[in-house]
């Protein structure tokens, strides 16, 4: 029986080099994927609605597959999670429409930044977050953001030697909160789209705005310059994390 | 110049054999003791607040030394951090006066315990909370924490083998809330002192209760029974963190 299947993975990318299958090298996709080998015996591509760099986490990646097996979604949701290790797991496995494509379908992604601001590292979080040392002015941070919002070239922030047809992306939403009392600080944007590293990058350039190196006028240049070498530098991997890919119709 | 050192330390516990120096084995105390060996060539003992048992963080475990030395808590505090692994920070070193002692002087102690309650395991807090697959009844285990607040005989909640003098420790505070909407529960739990696996043989038998297995009466009735063998299994060491130690007139 040909089956559509629609994973909902969450990961912690600390001991992966990224989403993607590698030869010799270990990655979510390619565990996934020989984890789907070891129980059905069939080959498989698992497709990820897009790609995570190395180190970098997720709360919700969406994928699917598609095989040729009697087993229901729910055996191979307890299968795939017997199988892999523990730093990844299959929250939700589902039969989808044979139409659905975790990639071509989505209609933005969610992605979230985390950064403790305080004058010590943190043991508890040193995975999880980007240690900045010195006080950030969310202020002003906050005023250069706004620039950030709706359909721009993001060349500025593109991975250098990146080659896409179409640099141009919808950013829907944009925020930068305080969880707590211990300068945990999450950056959040929605895009209908992400170039490569553009969240880190955004963020490096966003940090320097808040130590006072860069003014939110600067952000706006380096926005409509279109030229990296503009932008500031790349924000560590450690603090990003896939939160949520949506779909036309909803999430299912 | 002979000074006294008061240390806040954050710990990751995942890879340690606890707080205590162990021969042969890598324990938070030895490791801080040997950076600071390296640092003076001084053999000193690091007194904390209190032991962590293997697994178990802490967020602000404190700690004091003694030492002859004309380094200021500054230098202590950049050279220790520069030392020690990543999943050791000293937070804070102060100098204090000769009559202050990490152990002695303490009036509570506040622990928290992680639990994750939700259908699928967590792939990024695995290290840090107790994943419990069924739902937990919170109501029922908070009408059963009330029974821990006062002065008891905690000796059905202390670990076999444990022989101390006076297993009578005054809870001051209790509390079970949830944070976020994802099913991460907190419990939390201020006391005067605390015997050997206490809070993880509290919290394994209020997630019995939760899960219907016991009562809130029952609850009541094993505190009494002063019964080890009485109580419910002990939670595992990863959702534990020694978050705060608090002394007479103040944390300094």
């Amino acid at each position: 029986m040909r089956q559509n299947l629609r994973l909902t993975i969450e990961y912690d990318g600390t001991n992966y080099h990224g989403w993607q299958r590698q030869k010799n090298a270990s990655t979510v996709q390619g565990t996934i994927e020989a984890a789907i080998e070891k129980m059905t015996e069939q080959s498989v591509t698992v497709i990820g609605s897009g790609r995570t760099d190395a180190g970098v986490h997720a709360q919700n990646q969406i994928a699917h597959f598609s095989i040729d097996s009697k087993l229901t979604s729910e055996i191979f949701k307890k299968g795939l999670n017997s199988l892999v290790p523990a730093d990844i797991v299959i929250k939700d496995c589902q039969a989808v429409d044979d139409s659905f494509h975790a990639r071509y379908d989505v209609s933005s992604k969610v992605y979230n930044y985390h950064i403790l601001n305080r004058p010590f590292p943190t043991a508890l979080f040193r995975h999880y977050a980007w240690h900045i040392k010195k006080e950030l002015d969310l202020n002003t941070m906050r005023e250069a953001m706004l620039h950030l919002k709706g359909t721009h070239d993001f060349s500025a922030f593109e991975a250098t030697g990146s080659h896409r047809s179409n640099p141009v992306r919808n950013v829907m939403n944009v925020s930068l909160h305080t969880k707590g009392s211990s300068g945990h600080l999450v950056f959040s944007i929605e895009a209908n789209g992400f170039l490569r590293c553009m969240v880190r990058n955004i963020v490096g350039t966003l940090v320097d705005i808040g130590l006072g190196k860069t003014s939110p006028t600067d952000f706006c240049d380096i926005l409509h310059s279109k030229n990296r070498t503009q932008a500031g530098a790349t924000a560590p991997s450690q603090g990003l994390f896939l939160k949520e890919v949506k779909y036309e119709g909803g999430n299912i």
